[in-house]
């Protein structure tokens, strides 16, 4: 007997009902890429090896799903290497190519590859799964969507407040009020870390900052204490803990904690340009915050970092994220191109879409029109009607074979058809067909050689 | 210095201009699967090996793309099997994932799998890439889209008719006028191979004779003979090289061929009433052809098969096949469910619309509208006013800096964008902006506090 099939763990079969949700979002997100201007690009789903490596960490190069070589690719192994039987050692030896672990890194690939095909500042965005050999849990994968939108070779603050622009555009089309976009600055960390003499413990500073939202502020401290900063930088830095009030206020603050930092007053005249320009052209329905705990992960951001938060009430890690590098594409030997980018988390927003009822009920149904089956000659007609609803851009179908009538409205009833079409003998002598609406059960006549007037009544309903 | 980046051999990039080109086909594709009530499912990019494993032949296997296990992967090999130092017998060992091959078997995986939820006929499509370690050649990629609609859990024949009205209307949305879709029945061939008693070398003389189009009779013959079908049964089988005249007279003559094997007439009376079906119908822009000839290389098939050819004048392999399989979900213990499907074969289709100029102008236009940035002050009106333009739908952009004129102008027409916007200090005192076409070089004044009308010109324009 054959084994009972599985899927590898992480991993996920996407329903019709998931995948016409899931596309609901992207199409949102696509649509708003699109009006603000960036232009799609595709980039394979595995690289290199040497093109991934070495550009996450440590902890990152871990998670990288590596692809064995094809053929005998044991045989090109010498046997040194292999008398060690070192995972670590042999991995490059037999494995040459990685699914990608993100989208930034191919990007910046791309932009070096291509640099001489593309108009600069160029805009991009990326809708492609990325894989990630992490430990699953709810809400994590294995394999998982990312959307990106990165603008490259525009050093203007122009650019960070067309990206909360953006934030607010497609959570304002999803009907998601109330998020609230957090902004900070690198610079300002930095500032603060030089202010309180931890300049070289910068990383070690902000990765401990990153996990106040988890870990809450005792741990934070704790844990810059175990990297080498000494109590007395950290209560420097307490300022930073205690920060409240409106964005005006906490920039005044700063100003005066980092009076004597050239590049910490450089990230406050930043943000407060960003934050009045905002305020200028308005936003929809989500929020513009400073948060200056916000430190984020990577440490490729050296400017405007951003993080957005699901409506209050809703229990939800951040939804979407992004900023600014200096120098991305200095990795692959382009230096000097300036980047900035956001992204959304599709699997996150999913959940808070369902959590909040938020999904169009029209998303639930997948075709239109069924049109029973009462055997051959009435068959026929029935297929041509369906084929003429179709032109007309309809989900129409007709029932395999001429089962049950009982069975067929069964079936309609599972998927959801809103309209079913009845076409026997009698309708057929009469030039007419049926239409129930399964919703109300009220029955209607059309005629069979003007289709038009049904089909408005449909295209009415959405 | 960092080394200069590249891809794997066999992978692309896609631009900006080829995602628009690949996104024009796929939304046609998904269009009509929708219109034919087919619904979307996606399945993870990879899967247990043992579900891929064993289902697509050695020369398949030997293409599957395998994922190495993550962590110390070698220190669960074990020492016999490690000092034989042999790649097939360490592969399962080493790895236990692997990148799907096509879009089939995991089809028939998630079937069985999700068999409680799926309500029968069940009517699925799937545009997902997928990977294969074959030697890249013109038109051969290692990564590639596949496009599939199949029906399960029904038998009968209406399937059939209506996958080639479905070939028919995208090919007709594309433009594509003139492809012939090639029709045969794998019951046919089942009959010719009983009547000239060459019953157990079926897959042999179907293999042969799938080549007849590349490599052409003479070659064909010599192959069958090679692997054991005598002379007197080719010399038997004659009468499907010299196959000519309508269908109608095709399925006479091998009435006549096939009188004594009732799966040969079985076949015959199938595409009988298929044909006769889509006579009935009627098609708008492809013509349905016998071809008995035509075997196609997958042995799962067992009714109708199908292949598309190119309008005439078009050097190109097939850009689309399919057919029938009586068992495909029985290798994973799920028996009795007959299912029909077709593929779009996405990269040929582009090369097609490519070569007959049938891409519309309009992909080429990624942005509809460019503001020029004549600094601080005019730029937050621009932004304001490109706000407002994206908010209707426009995709527009503020160019970032306020650089010289000439550069920016020099942007907006490398982009191909259609309008320039013009918002100085002069037209911000009159509240109005000048918008400059950049194709006829006209220009034009429109209020600043009332958009619609310029709105309404540009959507006029597609």
């Amino acid at each position: 007997m054959a084994k009972k099939p599985s899927i590898p763990k992480g991993t996920r079969d996407f329903s019709p009902a998931e995948v016409s949700k899931r596309n609901y979002i992207i199409q949102a997100i696509k649509k708003h890429f699109e009006t603000y201007g960036f232009q799609p690009i595709e980039t394979p789903s595995f690289e290199n090896s040497e093109t991934l490596m070495g550009k996450y960490g440590d902890e990152g190069d871990r998670l990288i799903f590596k692809i064995l070589n094809s053929g005998d690719f044991i045989s090109k192994v010498d046997d040194v290497t292999y008398s060690s039987k070192n995972s670590a050692s042999l991995t490059p030896k037999i494995s040459e190519k990685a699914l990608r672990y993100d989208l930034t890194v191919p990007f910046a690939r791309y932009v070096v590859m291509h640099q001489n095909e593309i108009d600069f500042p160029f805009k991009r965005y990326q809708i492609q799964p990325v894989w990630r050999a992490d430990r699953p849990q709810k809400g994590r994968f294995r394999e998982f969507y990312q959307c990106d939108a990165d603008v490259v070779g525009a050093n203007s603050l122009l650019q960070e407040v067309e990206f909360v622009q953006l934030y607010d555009a497609v959570f304002t089309d999803l009907g998601l009020k109330g998020a609230t976009i957090k902004i900070n600055n690198r610079k300002i960390l930095s500032g603060i870390a030089e202010v309180i003499g931890a300049k070289q413990l910068l990383v070690d500073f902000t990765v401990a900052l990153d996990k106040l939202d988890k870990i809450g502020e005792e741990k934070v401290k704790a844990e810059m204490m175990e990297k080498g900063i000494s109590e007395a930088a950290i209560a420097k830095a307490q300022p930073l803990f205690d920060m409240k009030g409106t964005a005006s206020e906490q920039l005044e603050k700063l100003k005066t904690i980092l009076a004597d930092s050239e590049v910490g007053m450089l990230g406050v005249s930043e943000l407060e340009e960003i934050i009045s320009t905002v305020d200028m052209v308005g936003l929809q329905s989500a929020s513009l915050q400073l948060d200056v705990t916000l430190a984020r992960g990577l440490n490729y951001y050296t400017g405007a970092i951003f993080e957005v938060a699901a409506p209050e009430g809703v229990k939800m890690g951040s939804i979407g994220g992004g900023g600014r590098y200096d120098d991305l594409t200095g990795i692959f030997g382009l230096k000097d191109v300036s980047g900035v980018g956001i992204s959304f988390g599709l699997d996150r927003i999913y959940l808070v879409l369902e959590e909040l009822d938020l999904f169009p009920d029209s998303l639930d149904i997948s075709l239109d029109v069924l049109c029973l089956n009462f055997g051959k000659k009435e068959g026929m007609a029935a297929l041509k009607l369906v084929s003429g609803l179709r032109k007309q851009g309809l989900r129409a179908d007709l029932y395999p074979t001429d089962t049950k009538v009982q069975k067929q409205f069964k079936y309609a009833d599972k998927r959801g058809v809103p309209y079913v079409i009845l076409l026997g003998d009698q309708e057929l002598t009469n030039g007419k067909f049926v239409v129930k609406n399964m919703k109300t059960g009220d029955q209607n006549d059309y005629a069979l050689d003007s289709l038009e007037e049904f089909v408005e009544k449909v295209k009415s309903d959405f």
